[in-house]
């Protein structure tokens, strides 16, 4: 079906229609990054803003290497010493930025609903690229379109995701990705990092391991956010990586075809061990090429671009 | 009158021609920024160095894409981390991206002079961003660009800056700006901070709020800079706010067409009303697009651009 | 001889005829440079990343600027805010950026063979933009430039390294390219800085200053990186200055048609006297420019040019 919104703000309200057409058009992108010259004129003269409260070298770079390979203009627009640090508040700063004629603002904050409310006033398109625990819609995308790369579908599929739930906006955006495409998810870690309510959004919750990645297509690993992380929420790193950490030997009782996958920056022996990250399945680098490809999907749609039959035409 | 000026140093030695000129070349690219293709190759090739030394997200965003739009390359030189905190002069670092055969470089600066400095040795093109307490050019030009569009006319009108005028590069551009082209310009504030001698300059000085904004066509409100301010200058914010700040209340006493304008970023409460700021009077983010077009016409005419005239043709 | 290797991590593995390839290629760039329009397309639609662990603001831009007159899309990461102070390791750091689909990564590290090490697993082209107390290849390639370009020649000529050897990896570049060319090199400096086993890069090692520069042709002097200098090193910056500075009286020791180079940025008063470095035998400057065309040469040759004659076709 063809692309109608003007914002990409989350997950919970595309329809399974919709993930399908940001995974089409993002497989038509992925071959022009395969081409000798990875550009295409689809946004050229358009001006899009990475408008980063938050800081995130790597999404920023994502972005910003998409908004070049679609000819765009793109600034980069951060929060230390800027007009924010002067008390300025958000709506104002996103005016101002759409008052420069930007097309598309994508905005990462640390509060939840930032590009929810940036999108209500705003005639520029709002990408959300990340707001506090709550979605991280492109991570979810390229997540989903890597599975069905490599499965070649998400119906019915066993994907389990490992770690921290309770404060990861890439859980809850890969929520309601895979189970609106069908998926059968569970959820496992540290009781205090994975709540029972999780069930309520159709997912099997469980603390055992063993149990979660035993049947599990997918294993997706959340980063283990140490430098963030509440001190109370469990004992050590030491003790995480023993208690929920792939280890090899947990390797071996998994699904032979079993993918790895974690969004990255991975922490090796902790959340994940160093043969796994770096083993035959383990699809992490392929996240990151499959990102690019997603968000010019994204940024091509939000634009106006109704779908994949359009960029072979660019 | 066709331009022949290398830099744009100040407003105080332009003629009356010569700020018509920038005007309307900046009205012909107001238009560009229309465009479903927001640009031109006038400066295709050619080389725009952002020389931040005091940092500035919104200006130098603002130049940013105006040369992008220009088709120019740009790169961004900010003081931290770099060679001038290693105890290069200013001189030598300018030299240096100079050397980079830079065309243009855009230099903010927190030293009163510092473009004219750089515009006596360097064969590149200088565009002061704002030096100091001294000049901020291409604000009056955008400010006056938006009176012109909005009112017809400069000669004739009344415009009061309200503020902090003794620290405030923006009010003395403005000053020059407004009064070479007939405006009748009104300053008020507190007196620590609008000293008489601004008379000098063909200015009335009021120290009465209620008579400042009475008559006047346009009331520009600048930024109390209280991350800034010497503490002694008035008692406190609230203070300030009461005795000077634009409230819904002051607004009912002021003529029905009157233009409020504020350079931004705006502190809420404090010298404007959130009312007044979102209100139907408030031309404060025409102010921010005006901008735009006004900084590609200045970079356009530094480059050996003649005027409006040759912008069409682009 | 036609260019064949993937990456640039320094000069001691290059061959004479591999280094006059680069000079070379820079010359016909170094035209580009200063034609109307600056630009030629040889990396149209490739990716370049400055991946720049340690900071260097003149460095970036000047690779920055380079990729952009080559026409490629460049992004610039920078270790503050990112990935890596997450704890994320240099290698994952690189593979990221590579799966960014990226063609070239410019890595600035503060350890020596970070460059090298990158190499050996990127498919990416590496350039050594600087690594540790090791190599700086495109300083040495600029230098070297402006020395043939200034003399003719490099064969034969008498070359003077001035200065704290021991920790700079522009000394060692230049020793391997210079000695390579065929020029003769002497090192000088304090005792601490200047170890004897120079000496086994067939270089001389003096540590009379006069005696140093009495027959130089060339003299390149040193930044005394004051802010990294273990104080140990010499007593005083003045002290420094009156044993090795080079000043006026100095200068006229030295032959009539000598040349004076310096990487900056410069310390005037302290490794050179300002009438030295403003002089008419300082080619600072020049090698600044001339570093634009060295490293466009290099980005043009590790991504498949094969030498000068293409460069003109572009």
């Amino acid at each position: 079906m063809p692309w109608k919104r003007k914002h990409l703000l989350d997950i919970e309200s595309l329809s399974p229609a919709e993930l399908l057409t940001v995974l089409d058009t993002a497989r038509a992108f992925k071959a022009v990054g395969e081409r000798a010259i990875k550009k295409v004129p689809a946004l050229r003269g358009k001006t899009v803003v990475n408008l980063f409260v938050e800081p995130s070298t790597r999404t920023r770079i994502s972005f910003e290497l998409a908004a070049q390979r679609l000819t765009a203009d793109v600034v980069n627009f951060s929060a230390e010493a800027s007009s924010l640090k002067k008390g300025e508040t958000l709506k104002d700063t996103a005016r101002n930025l759409e008052a420069l004629n930007a097309d598309i603002i994508i905005i990462r904050h640390s509060a939840t609903g930032a590009p929810h409310f940036l999108s209500r006033f705003l005639n520029a398109s709002v990408i959300n690229a990340g707001d506090g625990a709550h979605e991280h819609p492109t991570q979810a995308l390229l997540d989903t379109f890597t599975i069905r790369e490599r499965k070649g579908r998400i119906d019915g599929l066993n994907v389990t995701i490992l770690g921290d739930i309770l404060y990861s906006r890439v859980a809850r955006s890969n929520i309601w990705a895979l189970t609106k495409l069908g998926a059968k998810v569970t959820l496992c870690g540290p009781p205090t990092l994975v709540p029972r309510e999780f069930e309520k959004m159709n997912c099997r919750v469980t603390y055992n391991v063993e149990e979660a990645i035993r049947d599990a297509d997918i294993i997706n690993l959340l980063r283990i956010q140490h430098e963030r992380q509440r001190k109370t929420m469990f004992p050590s790193l030491a003790e995480y990586s023993s208690l929920f950490g792939l280890t090899k030997a947990r390797m071996e009782r998994t699904k032979p075809d079993v993918l790895i996958m974690h969004p990255g920056p991975i922490n090796r022996g902790v959340e994940i061990d160093s043969d796994v990250a770096d083993g035959s399945r383990s699809v992490i680098l392929e996240q990151v090429t499959n990102g690019l490809a997603v968000r010019m999907a994204v940024l091509f749609l939000v634009n106006g671009g109704k779908g994949p039959s359009e960029v072979a035409a660019t």
